[in-house]
């Protein structure tokens, strides 16, 4: 299937990149919680941002910093504090840190890209953090890409860090990938923090609409809990060290390396679902038959938002009354007598009723641990496949005592 | 405060209405599961119904039925069986039921409605249910009012029954209700079950009208799980026998009775989110300061429905930021600069940042059973109250359970 692999090098992977990490002591644990990933040589950057209304302050400050500068240089990052509802404080925290990060770098602070996760509303430790950034510069190095991955997790229990490559116009080009997320996920924009990095020569405009593409069916397609955050963005960082003629002036070649960023973006989205806050088992819907593929994404998410369908999958139970009531209760165009449901092959709901599959067969389809619910609506060709994890106790225990 | 009261006597409670309850073997615990509300006379009906795309077999029989009869005699409802996505073999169970109920008390199968609540798809033991029909039909007595609440629970660990009087127009009219209601629990129609019963006389084409002004703020501003059932109903039955002069001919009149309904309305549904699946906390969510009460009630239900808030009130964490979140991923205009948050009086946003409260007193607010939680968007003039309970790891432990 895929060709991206989980990778210790990781964003540090593409040519002329480097990444660091230290402890700031933002984590209570004092692990490493501060990072930074650079390229060498000015790189193209894009990003896509979350549609929360209460934008973080790296979010706008990140904004500011792309429309401002032609090139970037890196993308500093920070778990134990989101910088969130913060205000004029919170931004200028942000700014600072990027100022710091770009004199040490000997850059213009535009040319530094930020982003911030954790508890919302607190306003970070500066001081703390601007005394470790020299270290962090300091260390800076071609194999740090997991240590990367591993200090932007928060209740992540896996570090997510993959890479691959693919031939675009005859040169081999490499990409790497990091995220970080596991609650407080949902799309527009889907996760939390991911950076993926290219050694392609990309034009800044040609970025973004390369991770609308990529970022449609992977990270704008999962859910762990149906929040969307206030700190969400994706970051991409094309640095053209991979050599002069890898470019995308062909629409093969266009078409190539779309092909691998959308599979490291896919890849990086499905290990957040795995690693869902509290997860046993992974949902994977995907509906076929709606009038279009906007009402079955709705449809999907419908079902794959449902309290009840989560815990269900969660119990084991094939109470597929749950998944129809779910779609119900959207303003999807749904003929009840057309609706079919099969979960991992097994035909639950024909003609919308019953099967007749006995229940413990039934049952028994969702006893391991990826579950594909396929409903079709048989209604048209619109289609739509949804990401996401079952609802736990342990999802509870972790939310209810995050930041006790 | 209110002047309705948890009652035995319920729906019995206005003249000329009697109920009884039996067990007919759909509850695996033996418990009684089948009902009957009768008025002795034929009564005034109406009804709201839930908005799911998948409207049960009740649901339609009792739609048919309420078009096709000009009065009604009573309800049949029954729990352990949802007799919902059944297809036509579900609506000919439900008619029969109808029909059979009609022949033993001497009307016709149209003046008969009926509602059912259990696990979604399975068809009703019908045979089952017919041989116990006519134990139901002698029962029938006037103090059976919390019998016939008790018959309907589910998940629920009371019986919801309540009743009130009112004077309107020199008369003192009198009010019964019940329900229930548990999990599954989300506005449009908010319920599962709920039957009111009045001695006063209305006209049939006044009851939608008052039922939908006295549901909007209490069944439709509710929500347990965010899930809108395939069966939701409330009927309201009006008999007269309080009196020949008392009638709503006067606004006074109308308003005196609509304000003891919504009372009645208001009880109930706050005893169905009070006994919410696994809830340890009751949230009272209000929001003021909105473009509109439309956008008010958005940002309510954002707040209300969001699994972040309700774990985090779980475990008495007053982490505002995820109340803000939940907000800003609505399409509800928002100046965060101007928006307020307050929980039990205990200020914790101002200007859109964090308020300076100490977290240990913001927690300490969360501490008691009973969560307000205040938003003001400084907006204008809109507001919405919404009430909902935390989400607890019982809550999962019952639904991840439910079938077996």
């Amino acid at each position: 299937m895929s060709l991206v692999k989980k990778s210790k090098a990781g964003v540090t992977f593409p040519r002329g990149f480097k990444a660091a990490a230290v402890s700031a002591g933002l984590k209570k644990s004092g692990k490493p919680d501060l990072t930074l990933v650079v390229s060498d040589v000015p790189a193209a950057a894009g990003a896509l941002f979350t549609t929360n209304q209460f934008p973080a302050a790296p979010v706008l400050v990140s904004q500011r910093h792309l429309r401002q500068a032609k090139h970037h240089r890196g993308v500093l990052l920070n778990a134990g504090g989101a910088n969130a509802c913060t205000g004029e404080a919170g931004i200028n925290d942000a700014r600072n840190l990027c100022a710091h990060t770009a004199a040490l770098l000997g850059c213009s602070p535009a040319e530094i890209l930020i982003a911030s996760t954790g508890v919302i509303g607190a306003r970070l430790p500066v001081p703390k953090m601007l005394s470790a950034l020299p270290g962090v510069v300091k260390k800076l190095r071609t194999d740090q890409g997991l240590a990367a991955a591993q200090a932007i997790m928060t209740t992540d229990t896996q570090p997510k860090s993959v890479s691959t490559s693919v031939r675009v116009a005859g040169t081999t080009v490499k990409l790497g990938g990091m995220t970080k997320g596991s609650g407080m996920i949902h799309p527009n924009m889907a996760t939390m923090l991911a950076v993926i990095t290219t050694d392609l020569g990309l034009h800044a405009a040609e970025i973004k609409p390369l991770l609308r593409e990529a970022c449609r069916g992977t990270f704008n397609a999962i859910s762990v809990d149906g929040e969307t955050s206030t700190n969400d963005c994706v970051f991409l960082l094309a640095n053209g060290q991979a050599g002069s003629r890898a470019h995308l002036d062909s629409a093969a070649a266009r078409k190539a390396f779309l092909g691998a960023l959308t599979e490291v973006a896919d890849e990086l989205a499905r290990s957040i679902v795995e690693d869902g806050e509290g997860a046993g088992k992974f949902m994977d819907i995907r509906i076929s038959g709606a009038a279009s593929d906007a009402q079955a994404m709705v449809a999907a998410r419908a079902v794959g938002d449902s309290q009840l369908v989560k815990t269900a999958v969660h119990g084991q139970d094939a109470n597929w009354g749950r998944i129809l009531s779910a779609m119900g209760a959207t303003a999807v165009i749904i003929k009840p007598e057309r609706v079919r449901v099969d979960i991992n092959g097994v035909p639950l709901v024909r003609r919308g009723v019953d099967a007749g599959t006995p229940v413990a067969q039934g049952n028994r389809a969702l006893a391991g641990r990826n579950i594909i619910i396929k409903v079709d609506l048989g209604l048209g060709s619109g289609a739509a496949r949804y990401r996401t994890c079952d609802l736990t106790a342990k999802y509870v225990a972790i939310n209810a005592g995050y930041r006790n």
